[in-house]
């Protein structure tokens, strides 16, 4: 029903883009590639992106200009894929994947292979050569997480050294950290605890964050590694994130102003 | 998925309860009670309940005691009813209904004879000997909207001086305001339309506010309608809204000096 009432909106409708989103999310539920959960976090995501304006922040730049970069740097970049990613932005992340040379890895909170598999096919018909984390592999394991959380590909984030990790928990966002692996997240609740804990932290909506961080990714080609490590050095991760939470807690008190 | 892993959740979980409540909601989507927008609608509400601390402030404490004076001076109170009304405190909402001998109607965004049916069927389960807005009637319209959102019952809202919406979408907020209707919302996001507009705006979890807005009528039995009319006059909604603004401002700029 919203997906076919959303489909009507017209696209001058102030929420248009945030209504053809979800109704974009209720299809990926009811083929099955997002968990029960995914609608509601959909939702979450859709509270939080409201409070910053639903743009790219000047924030959010400056943490994708660094996440660019540490992807930039990686010897073995891997890009983490749940089902709200494949369901968002398919296309963009084996984009990604090529111009970094980096794996894609499922990676899901509620796994099952139907899901998995669902997921993979989305991002072979997106153009992925490789996807890792399928039930075909001999999976190897993080060390701090118990259940199938703790499950990663051997060829994939078990030897990362930088992971870009959209929508992550926090468990396992840790224990990434923990591994010695740096972290890249996108995420729009600035007090989530992934936020929290991540090397850096990119608070967009994916369907802004993964266009600006293929054009970065482009532009930072001309860079040497100096650069990009100067690039890298001089960015606050803890700074760049409260800057973030000042720009939602302004929103607040400014609105009713208006 | 989620539903099952929410249930093998510990009681003593930091997120027990949002996930018991996340739980209930997916159960309720598959029953066919909540559009598709439902479960969305229900992470946004998980986003802004984390915001205020998931706990009733003295903001809504005083939301709901003003709340609750208003639909005690009604002379013809009408509880509208939605999917996610339905689903999260059906008991509840049938409780202060009879208490305040208010007529319960069903009003759906996304109205279908079948989610019509089967939330008259929840609540009645609940314990309703009436409810309006089925298909059964006749239905009146309400001036100033188009489409479905339009309708109202004759028996009901149509001709309520005070109407109690919890989780009202705002184009139909408006038109019951200017319909001279005085409306006693529910809403967890502080700059909704909704949230502005309403003549009192509780700013709280239904399955928190249900049960305070239920002793608070218990209490004001007690009062006379001078009473009650005073304590009217010394709420002032912009003044108190303002107040729960600057609680989330503050649950922001404050959450990082942890």
């Amino acid at each position: 029903m919203s997906f076919k009432n959303s489909i009507m909106i017209s696209p001058d409708h102030p929420r248009y883009e945030s209504l053809m989103l979800r109704a974009r999310m209720v299809e990926a539920y009811k083929a099955g590639i997002l968990a029960d959960s995914g609608l509601i976090a959909h939702g979450r995501g859709e509270a939080f992106d409201y409070l910053i304006g639903e743009k790219t922040t000047e924030t959010a730049r400056k943490a994708t200009h660094a996440g660019a970069a540490a992807l930039s740097l990686a010897e073995y970049p891997v890009i983490s894929v749940n089902g709200n990613t494949a369901a968002l932005v398919p296309h963009e992340i084996v984009a990604l994947a090529d111009k970094l040379n980096a794996k894609l890895e499922i990676n899901l909170f509620y796994r099952t292979p139907t899901r998995v598999n669902l997921i993979e096919k989305a991002l072979r018909y997106a153009g992925a050569k490789e996807v890792l984390g399928t039930e075909r592999e001999e999976p190897a394991y993080i060390n701090g997480l118990k259940g199938p959380r703790s499950r990663a590909s051997k060829e994939g984030i078990y030897q990362a050294d930088v992971v870009l990790v959209p929508l992550e928990d926090g468990d396992r966002a840790e224990a990434l950290m923990a591994g010695g692996k740096k972290v890249v997240t996108i995420d729009l609740n600035p007090l989530s605890r992934t936020a929290k804990t991540a090397s850096i932290t990119i608070i967009d909506n994916l369907v802004r964050a993964l266009p600006n961080l293929l054009s970065e990714v482009e532009k930072l080609k001309k860079m040497d590694r100096n650069q990009l490590q100067k690039m890298l050095k001089d960015f606050d991760n803890e700074k760049n994130l409260q800057n973030s939470l000042e720009i939602v807690a302004r929103a607040y008190t400014g609105e009713m102003e208006l």
